[in-house]
């Protein structure tokens, strides 16, 4: 029997709602996690008229796409502190979590961000006590790479 | 006499409107274009509860902040561009400035993004042929530097 | 017959003489090419008394550790060129390989900078006409990843 | 009568003579602290043929400029830790010192690097408990800009 499996689960479970359906801002972008583990995020969302940049192109505002891979990173990040949150009883975790912040961000843009559904995925580079790496990507259904970006995270409770 | 400023006014009325009004994702951030001349832009907005990230803490998204330091950014180098753009027919112009791209953006976040009212300005670093570099503040109305950011964005014609 | 490989082969022969014995600062490094082709470059060097940053962990110094990446970012986003350059003539190469600049260099420093020998690693993210985006790796001899990098290249000709 | 400044001065006349004569990599780039304080650092060099990344256009190797500016913001936030470590005894200092490293960099080259010598300033944008970021530029003599960068530091005591 592995006791912290199923506790993980409860943890991934919080974020995973946190994510999709609490952070206003992750609304407006119309985020929805997809997956999530203690090593890897994947985020989905789906053009709407709201993120175009580029009336011209039709394609999604550079704003967009940082915040995504901002999200996308936090969560990773987050996710990536299981070992110690995931035992944290659930009326603390909202506060714990709350601590968690980007210190800095590195976009890449790539390829226009043209498509109707897009996928970000994060990965932890470096899973530290106090600093968290993680690197992102963003695809669209065409599998086409349309940004990369990196971001440091303070996850140090 | 100078005959150029008022033909480079009339192109930077054309990218405070395009900024303030036209780009979709801009008027969900509330962007408004507060000054703007060929090697700085000065934009502000409200806090809204939709740009909110941090629900404990009432604090702006980090992806908000991103988004408009890009937004900051690349109207930066946009009216750094007044000498070769200043004079192109106003039909012509939406397409001349939907070339303007984010190669890449760095953001730093230096404090929580608290406030009622944010200003984002822009400096010109670098305003070459194909490239610009531009650097961005975000302070809120009692002056507190919130995050700073650079970007370098393709300004080819 | 594929007439253009050979001809690839001579630019990246090129390229490896230049990056290993003629540019000063990389002979400081002690950088040497393993392996070179459009999308991938591979280079190692050793570790030596002149490389240390910190006498107190006898590590190397964040700034053999960037100038390593830069360069190895560098004759990354060059080798892709190879379409473009492959086919110059011999004495007009340095002169067009000299245009190439680095607009740009992140890195994150995962890991002290420990070992006897390292290898640095790119790859092309995006090859353009104007600009090129590489990411790169640093890892030591049992495989640790000590840094990771990503760098913007002026590639026009 | 002020009794920290004293205490303050043998902490920045420790870390002058640390990183102008103690560090074997800033010897090989000729480095010179030429004024510090608790919220700037300024270094200089001068142009070596050791240096050059560019032998036709005879300017520093980009690998050059991040490494100057990785010094610079690391001595820009160790110096902004002079609160914390100025009355650590000296027998204790270099241990402390050591345990600041770089966790990420951005460097941005905005102008060839041509010159005889260079001056190479770095500014505090943050100084937290367990973070600092820093801001660093690049200068020639004739006061031409060549670069600029930011540098994220952990500080953690």
């Amino acid at each position: 029997m592995e006791p912290s499996a199923p506790t993980h689960q409860a943890f991934f479970d919080f974020l995973t709602e946190l994510y999709t359906h609490r952070l206003p801002f992750n609304r407006v972008l119309g985020l929805a996690v997809a997956s999530l583990s203690a090593d890897m995020a994947r985020l989905t969302f789906d053009m709407q008229p709201d993120l175009i940049g580029n009336p011209v192109q039709q394609t999604l505002h550079g704003g967009v796409i940082s915040a995504v891979l901002d999200a996308t990173g936090g969560l990773t990040a987050t996710a990536g502190m299981a070992d110690r949150l995931g035992a944290i009883p659930a009326e603390r975790l909202a506060e714990a979590v709350a601590r968690v912040g980007t210190i800095d961000l590195r976009i890449d843009y790539l390829r226009p961000g043209r498509g109707r559904t897009f996928t970000a995925t994060g990965r932890v580079m470096r899973a530290g006590k106090r600093v968290a790496v993680t690197r992102m990507e963003l695809h669209n259904a065409e599998a086409v790479l349309i940004a990369v970006g990196t971001g440091t995270y303070m996850v140090g409770t």
